[in-house]
């Protein structure tokens, strides 16, 4: 676990180059904030005039921290990344099923920032990037002892694999309702299934 | 459940026409299994001749039988929904819980010729066309049935509908993967999360 005393650099923060002073990181995490949240919405479309105009800054401002529009898709794919990775650090040491179960339940929103970006991002780069392994590799290393933990803890059968819940709960994020209520309550039968042999 | 004593026609087979001379059948049923198969390879694209040619018929013959692509797209559709409605008759009266998970497992392959078609069916037909709402409902009217009665057995959660199963099945059959049997593995996860509260 990464402490004040370690400051070094993640793999996925050496992937974007972000502003050092506090002002001009304000203005960053703004564009950021509003084009995660325009592309949320669907809006993959949305011109960075637009957003710039929800981030309440000017369009040179963005255009300074974000050259071309694939700077701005890569730096909020990567932002996405961080901060499930940053859940996962902080669950980390919560009973190990709890803490297991609220990570997967934090990455379903990171599959629809990742939908909402992803054709996009594949006309710039290809799926196996350096870009993509290092998040690949980022979200590996947040959860991966989560889950190992859980089965070490007899709460999670040992039959499961890191990348077999990701894709299980990557595929529950693609399911095509508008009930959000519906996809939680299939997420939670499905992440079910995985302590069901625990109780056998 | 119907018996051989109550021939009467099932809403899906009024969708399409069948011939009734046997050797008629035979070449239709020719055509469909190759439409299927060329399909479920990813060949949503394949030419009717070639369709035509994998079935060893004639294309006049194909013709004959479905005048037009979408004639062949629709019966291909409704074709695979009746044998996914006749499994769950046949698995009417096993074991509860064995019956529900083997017809998910079925289940499965639908989604893989659903998804084959719908891009083309849906430049043909509305998402909410009276073809899909009849399939929709025989579907329902198949594997509701055995999910209820798992759920009186006490095998199976009773918070769980029908619905919510069919999205969770449909959501894992999208997982991008080329590893049939990580698939089911995470299908076999998933489903055991419908039992999971009935041993707590």
């Amino acid at each position: 676990m990464r402490t004040a005393e370690t400051p070094t650099e993640t793999p996925t923060e050496l992937l974007v180059a972000r502003p050092k002073r506090a002002d001009a990181r304000r203005n960053y995490e703004k564009v950021l904030a509003a084009a995660r949240e325009a592309f949320a919405e669907g809006g993959e479309a949305t011109s960075l005039e637009e957003i710039a105009r929800r981030a309440g800054v000017g369009i040179g401002t963005l255009y300074r921290h974000f050259p071309t529009r694939q700077a701005l898709l890569e730096a909020v794919y990567v932002n996405e990344v961080e901060e499930v990775a940053r859940s996962a650090e902080e669950l980390d040491g919560g009973d190990p099923w709890e803490s297991l179960n609220a990570w997967f339940e934090r990455v379903i929103s990171y599959f629809a920032t990742k939908r909402a970006l992803w054709a996009e991002l594949l006309d710039y780069l290809a799926p196996d990037a350096p870009l993509f392994m290092t998040c690949r590799a980022s979200l590996f290393a947040a959860g991966e002892p989560l889950l190992r933990r859980a089965q070490e803890a007899g709460v999670v059968r040992p039959d499961v694999e890191f990348w077999d819940v990701m894709h299980m709960v990557g595929g529950i994020a693609k399911i095509p309702t508008n009930d959000p209520k519906q996809v939680e309550r299939i997420l939670r039968v499905a992440l079910d299934g995985l302590r069901y042999h625990a109780e056998s």
